[in-house]
């Protein structure tokens, strides 16, 4: 539970922890109105760009992991589609234009509260630069791509099927499970469904 | 934008409406300690419970579209995965347990913030009844759905698709839009990836 939310959005009063009446779990629910503060996970939505055999990476200019290669994704906005959140977040982190062809890999990351949804995107042209979250961006070649550089866990399992489907001539979208192992390293289990 | 919003739940401070340094769109800002709150769309998840050639759905107990049919799905909850969620309101809501097997549909709801992950769902048996948020559960053969009697738009497409699919022997994963039409009425515009 986020231990921050202390105060009432609505009415500003202290909020107390504790199980709502037909609820199951416990919320922030305000000591004076009654609201009930529900938190929930959110949407990263991003793409994997196309270009001929290659895909656009980002090398990333903001923490998290500054300076490890990512795929271009974010948080999805009110009022957007998941596919125009993966589109808009390849504008602004590589200045490049995609067609969003296919939801091809989604991951559940229960530590941190969050779902990923990455779409294949087909680049309309090859011009691509360093939005402001970037510092380089460069197409790769399977050969090419820095394993041991990239950013995320759910960016390494999804290129790695990505590849492989790849050879295989078909795309079977992927759903899939990330949990980080305890201790303090970037350990993690993969559980596909 | 949610209105009700209007005080800091870190500080108590009446929060503004603007644009942070470095962003592209309006957000709730705290006037006193700076704390930017975000919005962003939920996850709806839920399943098509299978048994033999039928699906089992829920007549709902609550609003909205109280007494109309659905397929048992809720909001998803921080700690889980999708999968999961889809289990949990599963049996929350028609007390049936079922192993999940595929993501099938993903829809976007713009117009509410909504992304809804409806997977396919085998019971592991024939036992299910009502939850406190359902009036009956039902299984139907295709020819036995209460189309006219559906609660929502995405309920409908999804069965749509899945019965289409069974007859053609393979489910075949479905991403798209549904937005809600200007006007007082239930017309909606549907757009497939």
């Amino acid at each position: 539970m986020n231990q921050s939310m202390k105060f009432c959005t609505s009415c500003a009063s202290p909020l107390n922890i504790r199980l709502p009446q037909g609820d199951n779990r416990e919320r922030h629910v305000c000591s004076e109105c009654g609201e009930i503060h529900y938190q929930n996970p959110k949407i990263v939505t991003g793409c994997i760009p196309e270009w001929e055999d290659r895909v656009l990476l980002c090398r990333r200019a903001i923490e998290p992991r500054h300076g490890f290669w990512t795929l271009p994704a974010g948080f999805m906005e009110n009022g957007e589609s998941a596919q125009q959140g993966a589109a808009r977040e390849t504008m602004e982190e590589a200045n490049a234009r995609v067609r969003i062809v296919q939801l091809y890999a989604t991951f559940n990351l229960p530590h941190i509260d969050q779902v990923y949804m990455l779409f294949r995107g087909q680049l309309l042209n090859a011009d691509f630069s360093p939005g402001e979250e970037s510092l380089e961006t460069c197409l790769y070649e399977e050969s090419e791509i820095p394993w041991d550089e990239l950013a995320f866990a759910v960016v390494r399992e999804t290129l790695v099927h990505y590849f492989s489907d790849r050879k295989q001539g078909a795309f079977v979208p992927r759903v899939g499970d990330i949990n980080r192992l305890p201790g303090a390293g970037r350990d993690y289990q993969v559980t596909m469904l």
